[in-house]
Parts: structure tokens; sequence; C-alpha cells
């Protein structure tokens, strides 16, 4: 996989949690896919068997990731078009009351603003930031804030799988069923920027309401391709907002008086023309994913490579990592001390070579290792860090 | 032109209205931005310039298509966001009324439909379907329409600039001219499928509230990328509804509180990542058709070309043109009569290798020419319709 990534053949890189590379094999199915269009198309009934394989093809993948059927699966543009596109159409009344995890992306958290302005709703936060300890102990943490922050009025849970600042895995699955226990069964949404392509997803994205991702994170995908698990209900329940010829059951028809024309099914939440050629690309990258092991064998090898340089830096008198234990994930977030702001130590790291990224909240550093990150990577990170 | 797109070179294709054929310098482009953004990224300090450099200086060109200045220029990933993404955040009251064009596309009119429904507005419809005669008398039979349609509490108006199935050009600057004299100064949606790259568009562009394009059409630029042009008032008065970390100032900061985070120009309506490399693919095939000519000139050899084609078809016993002057654009609707479907008449001629399309209201076929289009493509289609 390594070898196959020119973004990794001249610099040390530990973004993955920004933009994965893009092989060159995914590169080149996407200019082939291109290639084919124009030679079919691009506008005619020649290429439409061709497309409908395309778009089936990727839906179908996608939703094997994510462990649902299909018609659960929407193709979106980017991780917030996964987030968002449901979120505006689902059934709110006044003085509902929006749960939101305290390290969500701003992104996200705007938009949930919005809503709340816009449909007299509320938002109380989820305090997930300062949690430490291991995974269970975590885990029961995050269970223990939803249930006393939890309110009669509670309609929606926003939470990310894997927070991206912190590097903290959320058990997603368990606050779903905890949900459901809930009177008001409150939807979740969840932001899996972070997980899709890094962890496995099957429970968390079957269980959410919402499980929104990007192709071009940690599956390596082109940037612009994206998808969203959708619940049974939010296909039920949910109104399309962002309403194109792709959520239309036919697309040559509209109706004045308002009678359901939509997809009953995931398409309901998906616009209009998007770049198909891009979906050659993300299931290659995701083909040469799985060519490095299963989804869990692929989580062991980051954790391990995210386990060592953890331990380095604790190593280091000048660093203080933000978890107290290993990351169960590949994000390794960390601060050092004194009065040197994150960004000015990205730019003297980036300027060998070394690419890491500050976060503002909290402030700090955070440096992903990948299956393609070696234990060569990692010395040399640590190395720099420690002459800073 | 012609030359460059391989699509052109094993089929007679008169579907520019459908998607243009991409050109193979605009794909190298496409590519060339890919390996470039490996090469200094795909996310570190050294790619931010690259990436600025190119949503900067497509934004540019983007707006002086438009005749408007770059901040009220957003890129979007196809016409319907273009229409829709501003359309939701418009200040509507309780009671306002919607006035839409008959021949507008379902896709808009059904996002039209939604957002009534959920605001509760009402929609009137502006009959401009059998607008018959030449461009003086169609725009004033438009301007006419639409002084009879107005009602004080008509607040938007939705029409494109060039109807997408019978082809005629609406009066959008003068249209635009006669809202801003209504006591409600109705805002103005154009969706301009059709028209941006086939003829000038600075004029409307300019005066519309929000005048949406795509680049993969006319413009024969890629798939999944495309533009809207704001008005200031727009900006100032619509708020954002489908937010990311583009749409914010600070894309590191949200406030609960909701005090004002969002851009103050055109991004407060873009979202979150898209496909960067596109955007060299767009600027490339603007590129070579305005080497081709500017758009005054290519407008004139496209209407050549449609002449040409609508007095052959007005020359075949068997076809009613839809309209009964030669058309103004390369739009060229028509009904071959009898009682065979449309679309098994484009089987037929798909079969001849002789691309065009069907449309459902009015039910018809529709030929466009491009500047790409040479006479031997038209005789050789007028041939395959006489002999249906």
């Amino acid at each position: 996989m390594r070898d196959l990534c020119p973004a990794l053949q001249n610099k040390t890189y530990f973004n993955y949690g920004g933009q994965g590379p893009l092989p060159s094999p995914s590169l080149e199915a996407i200019t082939a896919s291109w290639a084919r269009i124009q030679e079919l198309g691009p506008f005619t009934a020649d290429v439409w068997p061709y497309i409908a394989k395309e778009i089936n093809s990727t839906r179908r993948l996608l939703a094997q990731c994510c462990g649902v059927p299909p018609h659960r699966l929407a193709l979106t543009e980017n991780v917030t078009s996964g987030c968002v596109l449901p979120l505006w159409g689902l059934p709110f009344a006044k003085g509902d009351r929006l749960l939101i995890g305290d390290c969500e992306h701003p992104g996200v958290v705007s938009a949930c603003v919005e809503l709340a302005r816009r449909q007299n709703l509320a938002i109380d936060v989820l305090p997930v930031k300062h949690l430490r300890g291991n995974q269970a102990q975590c885990d029961a943490a995050v269970v223990e804030a939803i249930a006393e922050a939890l309110t009669p009025r509670t309609r929606l849970v926003v939470l990310s799988h894997l927070l991206w600042n912190t590097g903290q895995v959320m058990p997603i699955a368990a606050v779903a069923h905890q949900l459901n226990q809930h009177p008001q069964q409150p939807f979740l949404l969840v932001d899996a920027a972070q997980s899709f392509g890094q962890i496995p997803v099957e429970e968390a994205a079957a269980a959410a309401d919402i499980y929104a991702f990007t192709g071009h994170k940690w599956a390596c995908g082109p940037e612009g391709l994206g998808g969203v698990a959708l619940s049974e209900r939010v296909l039920d329940e949910a109104a399309p907002t962002v309403i194109g010829w792709r959520s239309l059951r036919d697309e040559s028809k509209a109706d004045l008086n308002g009678s359901d024309l939509f997809h009953h099914d995931s398409r309901r939440f998906e616009v209009a023309t998007s770049c198909v050629p891009l979906m050659a690309g993300l299931r290659s990258s995701l083909q040469l994913l799985e060519n490095e092991g299963s989804a869990p064998q692929r989580w062991d090898r980051i954790q391990n490579l995210s386990s060592k340089l953890w331990q380095a830096l604790q190593g280091l008198a000048s660093v203080t990592t933000l978890l107290d234990v290993a990351p169960t994930s590949g994000l390794v977030s960390f601060q050092i001390n004194g009065d040197v702001p994150p960004a000015e130590h990205v730019k003297q790291l980036g300027a060998q070579g070394l690419w890491i990224r500050d976060l503002a909240d909290p402030s700090c550093l955070r440096a992903c290792t990948h299956i393609s990150t070696t234990h060569d990577d990692i010395n040399a990170l640590v190395a720099a860090i420690s002459t800073l």
C-alpha cells in the first residue's frame, strides 16, 4: 500500500485523519472510468448501464462496510453532507433538545445551532473531552454521561465514533441501545470521519440513525465522495431537504400538490449530478486496504503503531499526551510543554518533511498512524519532536 | 475542440444539454492536479497555497463569466445545490408565495414544494411553456405573464434562463428589473443549467439573486462541479443551511450561542470537502471554448447550427418543431407525428450512433447543437429522422 502512494514517497506523513494518500491504482481507476464514460456517452443509452453499475456496486460495497443493506446507504460528497442533509429533515417539534458531544467538529455543531435557531430547539452539551482511562472505563463513562444529560425532550444525540481531537473511540452501539430505551427514543447522529477505513464500523454504523463518513481520509479514496448509513426510521420519518433529480422516484415528474414523489430508500437524501468516476477510485482504495488484511487485522496494526508512538512520546519529558493510556485508534494527540503555539511546531516539523497537524480545542498536536506507517516514520517523528 | 473530445470521435452527439464531452486536455489537467496534490500533500502546509490558488482562480474565472465580483460566486457540486442551498435560507414568512415557471426542472420544483410545505408558503405557476414567436415577442410575453401572476405576497420567482424543454431564452435581466419595481421585491432564482457555457450569461447572472449553473453541460467540464452567482441581498439576508467547515470564517470555532460565525460572502453557502482536481478540468474546458471565439461569437455559431437543424426539421412532413421560429439557442425540440413513444425513437437513432434525448413535458425529442457540431452531424440526424 505504502509503495503505491506517491504522497508517501517524498515525506513522512501522519495526517491520515486530515486526508489519506491516494494510491496510484485508484487514480488510474478514476481516469479509466472517465475514459469509459466518454467512450460510451457521456449522455447516451449506451452509458446508463455503466453508470448504474458504478453507482450500485459502490453503494453495495459501502453498505457492506457499514453492515447495512444497500437501500440504507446514501452516497454523498463529504461527511458534512452525510450528517446535515438527513438532519434537516428529522421530525423535530418546538422545544425539542439536541445533545451534542463537546468534541464534535465545528461544522456539524454550527449546523445544529442553525437548525435549533430556526426550529426553536435547545442544545445541551455532552462532556466527553476529558474522558480518560482504558476503553472499558471510557465506554462506561460515556453511557453514564449520556444518562445524566438526557432530558424528556432530547430528540437527537450527536456524537462522533472516534473523537477527532482526543482519539477516543465512542461506544456507539451501546449508546444506540441506551437511546432506544429512552421514552423519547432520540435519534443518534454519528460523525464517522475518523472511523471509516480505520476501525471496524459495521456494528456502530448499523446501530446509528445517521452514520456519515468520507472516503478521502482513512479509506484513502479521492476527495469528494463519501456516504451515510441511515436507519429504517430515518428513511420513514425524515423528509429530504436538498432535493434534486436523484431524490425523485421519477425524475421527469414534480407535483405541485406535494404528493410523495421521493425515493423511499436512502436515495431520498441524494441530490443531483456528482462525479461518478470518483466511485471507481474509492472502490479501488478499499480493495487495496482489504488486500492488507481484514478490518480487525488492520485496526490491530494501526493500534500497535499508535501505541509505539504514544509510548515514545510518553518518554519525552517535554511532551504530554492527551490520553493517559495507549490509544485504541491511530490518532495520537499531545501537547508540547512551553509557550510555542502548536502551529509553529507543525511548521518546524514540516520543514523537516514530517507532517502532523495542530488542533484548536483542546489546543494540541495530532499525529496519525495508518497501516502504511513504518517504525522508521515513528522514530523520525519522535526524534524530531525531542529536539524541538 | 471537436478533435480534442474522445466522446465525439465514435458517435454523432446532440446531448450537450444533458452532458458535454470532456476534452482530453481537461482530463489531463484533472489528473495533473491530483498528482500535484499528492506530491505536495495531501494534507500539509505545502499544499495549502496550491489548493487556495486552485479555488481562487476557479472562483475568479466563474465570477468573470457571470459578470459578478468573486465574493458573490459560490462553488457547488451541481446546478441543484446552487439553486437549493441558498433557497432554504431565504427569509420567508408564512403565507408568502413562490411563482414558479411551468418549464422548470422537477428537481427544483420539488425542492420548492417541500420548502412551501414546511414553511407554509403557497405556490403559483408562471405559464411560459406555450410561448411562441420571435425573441422580442417572447420577452414581452414573459414580462406580461409575470405582471399578471405577481401577487402582493410573491416573495420568490423561479425561472430558468434557457428553458430546458422548449429551448426558449428567458429575458432574465428584464425580469429582474421588473421584480425590483414590485413592492415586495421578490427574489429571482434562475436555473442556468442550459445557458452557462452556451450563451452569454453576464447580464442575467449579475441581475438575478441566485444564478445556478453546472460546468458539465455546455461548458464541457467534468461532472461534479458548478457554481452559483448570488446577489448582495442574498448574501445579507439568506442564512446558510447545509453548513460545514467551508461555511465558517474560522473552521476551528463553533458557538453554541449562535453568534454569526459564517462567511459574509458567497462561501457561507459552500459546505465541506469537495473534489479540488475538478477545478483544473473546468478551467481548461472554459479556456478551450474561449479559444474558439468569444461568448457572443460562439452563441452566433450555435444559433446558425440550430437554425439549420430547425429548418431541416421544418422540411420534414413527419416532424413538428416546438418553436414556430428558429431557436435563439442550441436546443431544438420537436415531435415526430404518430404513436411511437419518443423514447423508442431515441433508441432507434442511438442504434445508428446518433444521440438525442426525449423529454416528458411536453413529450418531445431534443437535439442540441454546440460549437463542435458539424453540418455533417446535422445532415446525418435529419436523414435518419426522415426514415424513422
